[in-house]
């Protein structure tokens, strides 16, 4: 079978860091930029040199990097009105930015051209024509058509018009933007196809697709135009951008290479570095994971269901799509309420214990006996890893607590007051250390002191950092005296882990918690415990 | 235009609980099956009652409220292979259940059967044609039919039979699930035909489509069964659920009714509602919001280029898909936060104040400062209430706080004791009344000292109590150090209300909230404050 191969085009520091939340420092930009050319994304769109001095950098910077074979694209708007291509400063810091290509994007919608930018229609397709011609003597030249769909919709003619005149003007690729992310696939097929007909006469010309998500439909979109006959998909990384983000790429090229029949992605390269790259650009962005995103989530193989891991362990293909190694991702089976013997056992194939009935029992009969108790593994994986490793008798603490006090009060309403301090005793091997801490908070403060503590011990805790922390009342009815459960998340460079605890006493069991954190880290890493 | 409407079949309770991290109690599924019935909602599953009592409780409980025209569906599998329907203990759960509607799943795959239930092709028809039957004595049956579009692609023959199977016997849905949701949009419209043309001699029975997220095509994979005749879909409100979850049905609904022509949904109903809708699920579920979820995101229509909102400003269309009030949603141009409009407007009515401007402009003003500061008033109307009260003047204080120091702690790791206490300095009248009491946490220490110290005063508390306390970390990524957000439902036997509270130490943001509920209390009461 012939395998038409479609290039990726990676916009995540351009078009991504216009989502809520995302702001790239210089490092991280070129950091990305290195991810993306490992991987095997065929464009890499740096930014925009006309706003800002960071991204002028980025150019500067990026020409020094190895990537490969992946190529650096810089992005612009047509000319000015009334300004020739020459004399523009946007044009002018394109052509600076000595990238191999650049994209530049014009008005196809005739209301934009005339109630927005206020210029006439013919003045418009001179200002496409001209910058494309312009920049197509300097790099190859990407033509992103803005609003090609709502602008097709309105005035076809006019919107095909804005095409024929980068095509005539030297651009290669006619990338079409559902600028609002409004389009149906099925409008986006149909109104595709008529582009690429309507530009036959230029054989060297090929099609992009740049779908947004405000219909939740950009995957679908994306795909209905490659089937269509684009060859390029534009998108970011996890989905990042304005409003309700660009197509994710991600998924884009797993249902590619993965579902779809007749095409390949990366050069055919392997997805298996996809859930790393997803993870590299949330913690880059310093944005919180999706846990339940589509292939590289990391909810996306888990299961909670008791009868769906019963029928897991006898066939895999019942509950997934695909085989999670495919994109880099893993099985993982929850601990809950809804869970029995099957999850246990699937999580026990970790520890080595699958033969043994015995200590399978004993793990059970712990994980009702605490669920009783409130406390729920799903999201508590680390707490689950410690309670297996106690039950096993491959625990070894790496410290004890002995006591801990936190304080915590306003002194005055007036002129407001409010303060938190924690003190601390532990022990470490032979020695008792006592300490103290002020904090945001009482559970910030014994954190802190929890930290400062061990850190001369344990150094590698530097490394460990808290990403999440949640509380939630376990029986409802009894307000502020119902008992408390309260998981935290936290990560090092590597992976995140989830730990609970459960007590009448909220500080104790954000206690609890922040225990079981610091001894997965430990227990993880293999860290000898102090003597 | 003919408009034909479309059923909406929600398993949020059911489906949904499936998700990582989802675990409702009696009350939040109670509360959630009330919203949805209001916004208009055809079905709702509300659990599965073989697996737990709670969802037994749920279906003894839901019966007494009046859902209007919602049809409540109890949810379960066909019988055991061996066993005859009526001596099956999950067929007796769902007829306990006493439910309008019935949904039980059967295999569609052979594999599955063969593999995972060890049961003959002709015990599995068996099951699925004897279990509707007796079902269908009882109540309105739609089967679901478990990986459909996987059991066709192996067996098409057999999988039609297994519709056929439960047609036969009274099914009057046919519900076709994407279990693993691994098909394309392309596979679904084509199945989704196949299988409707396979029943033509079934004239009242009618199509439903139930599709998961993995592939991140969930939405679009709706969309196409619609199109190729489907007229149900099942789903749950904000796509929560197993893995990548299942499909969100505010996308759904909202690309029906606003993007697609010829359908309508909730019976012609607009769908102002849904923004709500999303953000009280996420609340009681205790989920982090997703801000650029389609349709309903806090980013879906927020604007932060410059370019953007200069467009916007000249013509919304060119940067929004849609009127963000049609789905109750609101634009938001990020340098200057613009939410909380509607409610403002819609309590305006509640203090008399819809034609004073001047008064609306200052709430909203306070409501941007709070929320720009962690607050969140969609599950905290009692604060909301009070903070329309201070800024129109009517708000008169019960009694002012003047401090407060809570200790908690754990005096012996081996010997566990763990205690709280508080103590609290309060003016009342003209009175400084000084107290301290012991709690099972600090906040219900806290709690317990305010209460008694008040009581005197104002015996109408006794009358009041705590319902749910829960906290959520603001600004993620710092963890323990985070701001922390305090939400407390109070009620009396009359009516319930939030409170919240908002501070980087989660003690002062519970004593925030915890003034707030008393005080909406005693002012909802007309009081008259000591003096």
């Amino acid at each position: 079978m012939n395998v038409k191969p479609i290039q990726i085009y990676d916009t995540t520091l351009r078009d991504g860091s216009q989502g809520e939340g995302v702001s790239f420092s210089l490092n991280d930009k070129l950091q990305i930029a290195k991810r993306l050319a490992e991987t095997g994304i065929d464009f890499i769109e740096g930014g925009y040199p006309l706003s800002n001095e960071k991204d002028v950098a980025f150019f500067e910077q990026v020409r020094e990097m190895d990537l490969g074979d992946a190529k650096v694209c810089a992005f612009g708007m047509t000319r000015r009105r009334g300004l020739k291509p020459e004399d523009d400063p946007g044009m002018q810091a394109l052509v600076q930015a000595a990238t191999p290509v650049i994209t530049v994007v014009g008005k196809t919608w005739d209301y934009h051209a005339t109630e927005v930018l206020r210029v006439s229609l013919e003045e418009n397709l001179d200002m496409i024509g001209e910058s494309v011609e312009f920049l197509a003597g300097h790099a190859e030249v990407i033509y992103d058509a803005e609003h090609f769909f709502d602008g097709y919709r309105a005035n076809p003619e006019y919107a095909l018009k804005t095409l024929r005149a980068a095509a005539v003007a030297g651009a290669t690729v006619m990338a079409l933007c559902d600028t609002n992310g409004g389009s149906l696939p099925e409008q986006i097929a149909e109104v595709t196809a008529v582009a690429i007909d309507s530009l036959k006469d230029f054989p060297q010309v090929t099609f992009g697709i740049h779908c947004h998500n405000d219909s939740e439909l950009a995957v679908a979109n994306s795909l209905a135009a490659v089937d269509a006959g684009a060859t390029q998909v534009q998108g970011t990384i996890n989905g990042i951008g304005e409003r309700c983000g660009n197509v994710d790429l991600i998924s884009v090229m797993a249902n590619l290479a993965l579902k779809k029949k007749g095409y390949s992605v990366l050069g055919g390269r392997g997805l298996q570095s996809l859930t790393e790259l997803s993870r590299f650009v949330y913690e880059t962005a310093n944005l919180q994971w999706r846990g339940g995103q589509a292939f590289v989530g990391q909810s996306a193989f888990a299961h909670k269901g008791g009868m769906h891991v019963h029928a897991i362990n006898k066939a895999a293909s019942t509950y997934e799509h695909i085989d999670p190694s495919l994109v880099g991702n893993e099985r993982r089976i929850l601990v809950s309420e809804l869970s029995g013997r099957s999850n246990i056992v699937a999580v026990a194939t970790r520890h080595s214990i699958e033969d043994d009935r015995e200590l399978q029992d004993k793990i059970l009969a712990e994980v009702v006996r605490l669920e009783n108790q409130g406390f729920q593994f799903e999201n508590a994986g680390g707490s689950f890893d410690l309670l297996v490793k106690r039950i096993v008798g491959s625990f070894s603490p790496h410290f004890s607590p002995i006591k801990y006090r936190v304080v915590a009060g306003e002194t005055s309403a007036d002129e407001k007051d409010v303060y938190a301090e924690a003190i601390l005793k532990i022990r470490v091997g032979d020695q008792d250390c006592f300490n103290a801490a002020e904090g945001h908070g009482p559970v910030n403060a014994l954190d802190t002191a929890l930290r400062e503590t061990l850190l001369p011990f344990y150094p590698q805790l530097r490394d460990m950092y808290l990403i999440d922390y949640k509380v939630r009342v376990v029986d409802n009815g009894a307000g502020t005296a119902a008992g408390t459960r309260v998981n935290i998340e936290s990560g090092d460079h590597k992976e995140t882990w989830g730990t609970i605890g459960v007590s009448d006493n909220i500080i104790e069991a954000s206690f609890q918690a922040l225990i079981d954190s610091v001894e997965y880290k430990l227990h993880k890493d293999n860290v000898t415990p102090a003597t």
